[in-house]
């Protein structure tokens, strides 16, 4: 018996889901566009196979361990590094079986549709993972794994992905997309500029960083002019590795439009290290109009990723370091916050500003409104932890009648995890197709422009938004 | 083929898809109370033919032409007035052409199904709209426009309207209606009391406007006595065209209740013009308290609008003015705020208060709790921008189970665009009698009661709380 | 004809509906366990005759006369007691016949479905209730009330209740459960330990309250150590009883992690009523980490219960009391307000924290990612006012993806209406049932896991948690 089911997250009524299988059949083969996203670029140069099976599906993935803490299991017992690298386990099959014990705590959510379909799909697994099939499935990936058709470029090609962009620091030097353009491979892999270090004067060591950013560019970062042609610079640097957008993670949406002296003024402060929690928090949001009248010079795609609350619990985080499954969404506030960028370069239908949420509640109430007017402004796909059917689909329920499809993107998965992406997406044009199906079941969108619809949901909006 | 679906947006399994069917054909014919709106009073007063169906569809809504210059699509092409009054594009067909090449922004939105829905049933047009038909389907409207059956008296018995309300300023003469009085027509168009430009201190003119109230009512508005007894005189002006509520668009639901003295000297102050911002908001809020107190004698039932941040964009607002498609919905507040104005009269059974909202996430949280105890207390329909099907389900879904179906008030249609009046209480009835389906067919509500209810929610509801 | 379908609550395509029947009809009969409630242990205890039928379904329960109340129905003709004690209509007959006048309100309710079970499977009535069978129903109710086999203890067992708790205050002597003890009855009925009295500076009478305490126990409370060792003395004195559990109801989730000295000093102030009142907040959210640290050692499981705004109306309270179905819930944020407490003891898996909530937007948002990554913390079922079977549905969509279902802890009735017991859980049972047969439909869970976490829901996940 196969795991996957084939009409998995159709309608069930006969006539939608008819529908939802028809809409389906027309996206399911189309390319992958990947335009947002995590994987390491390291993989995709040099190529190598991937380590263990516990080091792919379990160790890095915080959506996987961060529920089995949460049940009493140890990270220590999962492998997960401690905060100075080293790990209390590290013999993936012992981590294995103890993945395979507590498979059951991910029932019925995204992680464990994600690892059945890769496991069936990519693997060609038949069994489910339990206590009792945990060697031998362990065994068969990892025998997989060190198989050239296995391999990451392999995979890349296998699963049909026409672009993917990964993220980088604004101080990376790219090494790794600079070893793939050399090595003549023709896969799409670019990257996206992210400059947090050097934009948000609260993250570690922002004054080296600024400082570095300076030497990199050969500009004077110590100036306000100096600081941005060097992020000017930078920028076009990135452009040069394929970079089509840049990527803006803050606690929260505020946006500045200060005047020019104003702006200058606070940027002294900021390096000057004086600046209190209200005007780094002012900094923050004026670079991201900064950015945006960048953006309308260079044409990055501006991202911005507000209202995550990070490493939520301060124990963890001194014992794990970062990014352990405790970032928590936080109420966020768009119409206010979002205004200044807004006012300075909203209009503007040349640009293209992508807001991503995690607080669902101001979809119908807040950035549908704003996306369905201001023609820079377009809606990321939800982005609350898991790229979960449920959210999708409120997603569209709460935007579509404001906003339209057009002032949305299309799919990212914005994952770190490679055998996931073709899940993902696939989970993602289920729904799509389904919601569609819906539209056109109960009279409200005609059939041909649903397969239209479908189409651009699936593959030419994210194309178009991101310009890849 | 017809372009409507007769069961559209009727549950899909086939049990309570006849449920619906059945209720909705009991109501489908109900006549129409629009109890709330802002169609034109001059349009019945004149019963002159409408201009060009660029004018009629178009230009004067907001939701049709935020959507495309979302888009990219510029306000002047499609004929939208600069602030000064002019329009940079005055030519119906070359509007109505640029509409049409973007006519599938709108889709799965309520504009859309509005328009096809006008299209269809108001003038008989059997084919889609688009580029290729854009000048056929003009002239076809064209024509109709010219003939006597397309005036709008002859529209209003048509879509068989009982009663309809307008909206009209406090220091409207109201000329429209006494010339409909005069002539005799028999339909019956009746205003609405809407005080803003004399209770809002941050109004335009607000000191002038208080002034002319006195003028027009012979009172001396210097005084919070004077003021006062204005209000009590030009709300009874208004009932002499038969106005029964008063309606109040505030940005927050702030209410008050002070004591005589403090509301006095608040008066004083913002009449001097030196109340601050948050005296300002005050005085708002105990005008709410004041308008109750009034209704308590006078009967007219009080409506209260809050949330909407309007004209968000400065720029546009320089250029275009108000109500360009840029008012956004704001988290609003309810429990806090209403509590001065529902202790100073929420008790009372012959006390109608309806509170609309912008904010769906107050529903199962605040308003349902609130209207589900409070006798004077009724919820509005959703009034999130469109009257769309998704957010009218997700109304009944979050509020029925907390305030049941008579602490709510039947549907508004909230509108100036005049054919699309049946085509939006024909999606509430739809929506109505979908969800009444659903609960019958899962066992939690009688069939016979449903009847009733579906009745009740067409137009018993409407006709009672507003007393038409 | 009878009047509950049984195929109620149940999904309407065919197969998820066959599924749904299949799952429920395995966890129909499961005995409950019912770990947080309101019932009177005085019932249990005396085993007396429960009073005339308006005694038992009008009078106490406040989502019955708040609905009527808000339609115009005075509380007086509902025999509701003034907040003297008095009633003003004592006829249990008169207030039945109004009860039943205005049954109608309460169609689609889930009080409605509650009260039609009960007439149906506890007292076998078959006519629904409504002006002209009024009397005969309140006949026949009266006479089984007589009757031996309607005395609570009966009704327990014919229940099959297995294990219920009721709350008591920290200074209640509890001598019904020791009469029940005494009795020899083998029914469980469990206290739980609810100390707001004590730890509430705003509760009326607060520092004779602790005072009180502090005879109780032996301790002297007018020191800080003295005043935990009480807390402490008396919650093992509550265990003598079977207490399990600790609950909390606090206007908002705010918790406080303050060193000793700090907690100490804020202690003092307390006590010597110069608190301010920012003050007296955060030592009830010091309370709650002074609590978790006493379930550390004790192995009581800490419930909280915030966010409801009780009493609203000023007029009513001072007429009418506490408790008249105006508590109005409130925004509630718990990423910031919890961390103190999750960081003093969420990561022990040893301690379970049951956390409830009234505002339905924290729990995507906020409430599935903290439980889904602490391993103390667990989301009580929805809480909100009714136990709503939209808001059971809209409770596992929104948060199972995140959280699981193991971070979930099954049902709580939280009633003081014995009758609606069986109803409560066998609508729980309904919907979880539902939610799973669409999962399985859906291809997002496995049939066979489904049953198994069918009864997890139902019936072993509030009995692990609860350690019952």
């Amino acid at each position: 018996m196969p795991r996957l089911d084939d009409d998995r997250l159709f309608p069930l009524e006969s006539r939608s889901r008819d529908l939802a299988r028809a809409l389906y059949s027309e996206v399911r083969d189309l390319p992958i566009i990947s335009p947002h996203g995590h994987t390491d670029p390291r993989w995709y140069a040099e190529n190598k196979a991937f380590a263990d099976p516990a080091q792919l599906f379990v160790t890095p993935d915080h959506y996987v361990f961060r529920m089995m803490f949460s049940q009493g299991v140890s990270l220590d017992s999962l492998g997960v590094p401690r905060a100075d690298g080293t790990a209390a386990e590290t013999d993936g099959r012992k981590i294995w079986r103890v993945f395979a014990e507590n498979y059951h705590l991910l029932r019925a959510t995204p992680s464990r549709m994600w690892i059945d379909h890769a496991f069936q799909d990519v693997f060609g697994i038949e069994e489910d993972l339990g206590p009792d099939t945990a060697d031998a499935i362990y065994d068969h990936i990892d025998d997989c794994l060190a198989r050239e058709e296995f391999r990451p470029r392999a995979l890349f090609e296998r699963f049909n992905i026409e672009a993917i962009s990964t993220t980088e620091s604004a101080l990376d030097p790219l090494p790794w997309h600079r070893m793939m353009r050399d090595s003549g491979w023709t896969g799409k892999v670019v990257t996206a500029y992210r400059p947090d270090a050097v934009v948000d004067p609260d993250f570690e060591g922002f004054a080296a960083n600024v400082a570095q950013l300076g030497e990199i560019t050969g500009e004077d970062t110590a100036t306000w002019a100096g600081y941005l042609a060097a992020h000017r610079n930078r920028r076009e640097y990135f452009k040069t590795f394929g970079a089509t957008s840049s990527d803006h993670g803050h606690p929260t949406a505020r946006t500045e439009n200060l005047s020019d002296a104003e702006t200058e003024a606070l940027f002294g402060k900021v390096m000057a290290g004086s600046a209190s929690a209200d005007e780094r928090d002012a900094f923050r949001g004026q670079m991201l109009t900064e950015m945006a009248k960048m953006s309308r010079d260079d044409g990055l795609v501006l991202q911005i990723h507000p209202g995550a609350f990070r490493n939520h619990s301060p124990t963890m985080m001194a014992q794990y370091g970062r990014d352990k499954g405790f970032d928590i969404p936080s109420p966020t506030e768009f119409v206010r916050n979002l205004r200044p960028l807004l006012d300075a370069a909203g209009t503007d239908p040349n640009l293209t500003i992508i807001v991503f949420m995690l607080d669902e509640t101001t979809l119908s109430r807040e950035l549908a409104p704003l996306a369905g007017v201001y023609p820079a402004l377009k809606l990321g796909p939800p982005w609350w932890f898991f790229d979960s059917p449920e959210g999708m689909m409120r997603f569209r329920q709460l935007t579509t009648e404001t906003a339209g499809f057009y002032n949305t993107v299309g799919f990212n998965d914005d994952t770190r995890a490679f055998c996931s992406i073709p899940a993902r997406h696939d989970v993602a044009r289920r729904v799509d197709c389904s919601y569609l199906a819906n539209l056109v079941a109960t009279g409200r969108l005609a059939e041909r422009d649903a397969f239209e619809v479908a189409h651009d949901l699936a593959y030419r909006l994210a194309k178009q938004a991101y310009r890849l």
